[in-house]
């Protein structure tokens, strides 16, 4: 008997769509609300708020990091999505799942910001990532297992989609690895992967 | 001639359904807008980073409970709205304060997180799922009654949507009672609550 | 030439009603962000938290008061859209101003909870309902006349949208006329007026 | 191998839409956000609010002209999309960065309306319509070399669009070259153009 509502649950993948674009919209949209104008006290001339802006290019590049990184996710969810050919209710918690780490994502940034120098923000962010990409591959390793995927899939997608995943956590995991050195280059280093990724830079026809 | 109006107010079941999925992804990624960086003073050395951190995790709790919390009741709205075949003015005004109840989370969140051994503040947050329970029952009543639900249900899903927010809420309602002995005794056992509905533990099987 | 652009710019009717749902959703939402928690240090006793939340009830009510107004706009505008055949440029740029006097709203409501004595903040909120119910208005009017509404709709509908957005309006001017009076009259006075149109109190029969 | 999952991502025009949708909804609705009700010390009458509240109106017109801003950008976007066939990955990433911009501009916002008279927070909102319009047009040039438009498309559409962009962005750069005089004169241009624009003002025959 109980078992019906569980098969019942859960099974609109629009649904789950469009509370993930609502979230990611969300997300992305925060992420800057914390940037603070200067203070006015502070500004007299022109110049002081030239400086005063100036000041903010390295947060700048964090938030851009990190709405990347939303950006990535986002079309990595979108395209598996696309490929369902309908949800169920342990799917919907999976993403549900991958969604909380999204709307962490805003904290995250605010703390590397905060923290730039100090390996454990660093380490926290690269947490936040690594939990988007563990469950985005539990999802479709659920997905296919439980059926839910379309059956016109052409046969490549499927492990594109997995080594997709695995080539980039290996590259965070790298990323994350250099704050040994330095949580500089491994911002540096993070950036490029996703770059790499977004613009699909030159190194692209080399992999 | 008045009746009219009414007749051709609310409608649209898709778009009742996409201001709900607005709804719920802004109160869920609101959820954790209210955590607050550790103060950057207070912070001297890698471990004083650390140990900032680790006392969040009472609040992450919380916060998790929150957004699972939102989770179940998305999910249970969307099996609602999935079988209905269109949406009245009086149903549209039912969910219209099941989604009012929604935007108090992260108020009912952010007082319990700060009042956390307060009881008045478990049985605020308990007041505000009995609510959410309670308007998504009568929904699905009300739906049922005006004809509202598509005619190819199976016959077994109207009872066991009913039976689920009854057994939830009664859980829910143990939950807050066992404040009486400790609120943390509450919080732990309505998280145990949601896993079971959230995860599906093995629970699930013996019920 | 120039023409041309106007024309094929601003013709979905879909997006208009995803992006009314984003901002409603978002609007709803932040409303409540503002009702902070009760001050730790104060908080001694469960009395003590007991209280203070019992002072935030007409806080509350006022809430609860601009929730239900969003609700009966977006109703509203819901009705509307539901009958266009297709948008155009003109129509969206109305319906981008009412969406302006939307995101207005949480202002508003600050302000009126802050000020909940003074004549000027009950005028200021009234007057952000009269572009609400003008822009709604004018949209409707618009749409009639461009020939944008579905050649199917019942004759009787178009009179009964301006009807009640007239009658609407001129109870709630009624309503910010009893501030003459006292401002807990007028707010009194508009809750009811919305009561009956969300719930539809036993009045609706008389009218 | 590579190749094919950049085949395969950011696909769904829809969803890119709906994202778009949600993103424009929060920046519009927040950026009214960082509006304070007057400080309740400093108001003993009625007058002092209504003094207070048309201290306001400069800041005003700068939160009105944002929101004109995001909707004619949004207008924007919602004409090109309607002629898209399909999206890839390319396309969607050059849309994030459009979506990026606008995430900005509640920030370019509240940085103008604190330091109204300085020419640098002027020529920084003149940067984020820059962009926003570069990355709109590089949108479409993109869509149509890779073929992703419809092929129903009128002949007189692509180059109207274009033009549009080109047209509006000398406008705004006449705007930001008057803060050479003053910012006043700049603002008071931009408001000037986006009238034009939304309102369609008697200009629009002669240009």
């Amino acid at each position: 008997m109980k078992f019906s509502y569980n098969q019942i649950a859960g099974q609109s993948a629009e649904r789950l769509a469009a509370l993930s674009d609502g979230i990611f919209a969300v997300a992305m949209t925060l992420l800057l609300l914390e940037l603070h104008t200067p203070t006015r006290e502070l500004i007299h001339r022109e110049g002081d708020l030239r400086h005063a802006l100036a000041a903010f290019s390295p947060q700048l590049v964090v938030y851009l990091m990190s709405f990347i990184t939303l950006g990535i996710f986002w079309v990595g969810q979108q395209t598996q999505l696309n490929y369902l050919a309908r949800s169920d209710r342990d799917l919907t918690w999976i993403h549900l799942a991958f969604l909380f780490a999204v709307t962490i994502m805003p904290f995250s940034t605010r703390l590397l910001n905060e923290f730039l120098r100090y390996r454990t923000a660093l380490l926290a962010y690269w947490a936040n990532i690594l939990v988007l990409g563990l469950t985005l591959y539990w999802s479709w390793g659920y997905a296919t297992r439980a059926g839910l995927v379309r059956e016109d899939i052409p046969r490549h997608v499927p492990p594109a989609i997995c080594r997709r995943i695995l080539i980039a956590q290996s590259l965070y995991a790298c990323g994350a690895l250099l704050s040994v050195l330095n949580t500089y280059w491994s911002i540096g280093f993070i950036v490029l992967v996703q770059l790499h990724y977004a613009i699909g830079l030159r190194l692209e026809k080399k992999q």
